[in-house]
């Protein structure tokens, strides 16, 4: 049995802020689910398992664990429900922005704030089948421990990019083909369920949640349509509106 | 200007608990955003209204309200981030299930836990400009405070109603015409984006988080195509898939 060093013991504490995640290579996964699917889909990540002495495992593991006491287990892990075991995970390697874009459009985080939303539009990309997801500078971290339980792991599964911020971001995309622009918003545009070009060589931007996407020139506004009194969707909603309509159409060609 | 009378704040205190706000008539609201959504949808069930003194109101009040200092605030109100303004309302009340349901299908919430899911629903459903929403019994309370928060207050603009566990309500809908019943199912079933009657006099039956809908004998598996390989969506998320699917088939009948 493994037992945890005074190094990982202090980078694991570290985790726990916001500027120990900035500086470090590595992350928390927290719980049983997320824990799950990083263990199934990136064991070559996996640092360290921590677990509590009563927590049954269901996964082989790629690491020797380190078992403590619950009383141990909470002194390291400073949560109320601790859920009994804990990963101490490398952050993936960035993937190069050189590298070919395997997807028929760029989904495109814009300063996306709340880890909840960027937790719930990781995991419906992932239900839809998409690989990949791009992100402007301001965007959360995917990979902070609260972004990493919203998404219950799924983070894991694709491939995420970022290029500085949105100006910059579109740029290159361009460069790289991709010159359908659109620019989700509340009020009008193009209808996303009759747009023909939604998914050809496009770039489709969610934008933060208080301000909306930033400017875009060229690109065209995306509407929703909402018969109802609604001020806006919640991003995470818009999103799984936009993907979903991938999926319809996906059908209708099969 | 009014004053908090001690059977008020006690009131507001016993809110605070699940056994209080099972006894009352009452619910509070927290929050600019739930609290604008009250007082413009259903004025005529505030029957308080408490401000910290530096709160900038936007909206006119339809009682005098409480003013009171920061720390009288939070003492009354025990959150974190208290956001200056908290409404002691009158619960909705209840619709006589007897009464016509205005709305081509019958969208039902079978036992759902997370108040934070129920919330999604109930705004995602305002934004499409569905009117009504069915719960069985062991469905999270829609006037608890974190139901309210979750749903920016838009339970108030819908018709709420409770008949029973899932068997008596769907005895129930279908002796009133609400007879196409589908059940969301992860795995199989007919295609939400083509099976024709899934709008017709019908129910449509979202579950709980953990175990899914009920048994509803008699009723078909509605299925969410999904691509990737995500174990299933969650509810809140597939509930969004079918209520949007709706305004889109309204798109091409307009």
């Amino acid at each position: 049995m493994a037992v945890l060093t005074r190094n990982q013991e202090a980078l694991i504490r570290s985790l726990a802020t916001r500027h120990g995640r900035k500086e470090s290579q590595y992350c928390l996964c927290d719980g049983p689910r997320a824990s799950h699917e990083i263990l199934t889909l990136r064991p070559d990540l996996v640092e360290q398992v921590i677990l509590r002495d009563d927590f049954i495992l269901r996964e082989s593991l790629p690491v020797d664990p380190v078992v403590l006491s619950a009383k141990e287990f909470d002194r390291i892990r400073n949560t109320v429900h601790s859920q009994g075991i804990l990963l101490l995970v490398r952050r993936p390697e960035e993937i190069p922005v050189q590298e070919k874009i395997d997807a028929p459009f760029v989904f495109l985080l814009d300063r996306i704030a709340d880890p909840g939303n960027f937790g719930t539009m990781v995991r419906t990309a992932r239900a839809v089948g998409l690989c990949e997801m791009w992100l402007t500078d301001g965007t959360v971290d995917p990979y902070s421990d609260k972004s990493i339980r919203s998404a219950s792991g799924a983070q894991f599964s694709l491939r995420i990019r970022k290029h500085g911020d949105l100006t910059a971001t579109l740029g290159l995309l361009k460069d790289k083909g991709f010159t359908n622009v659109f620019r989700t918003s509340p009020a009008c545009g193009c209808n996303v369920f009759t747009e023909e070009k939604l998914f050809e060589n496009s770039v489709i931007i969610l934008g933060n949640e208080g301000g909306g996407v930033g400017d875009a020139p060229g690109s065209k506004d995306l509407n929703i349509p909402m018969p109802g009194d609604a001020e806006s969707l919640n991003v995470a909603q818009a999103a799984t509106v936009i993907l979903f309509e991938y999926v319809r159409r996906l059908g209708s060609n099969v």
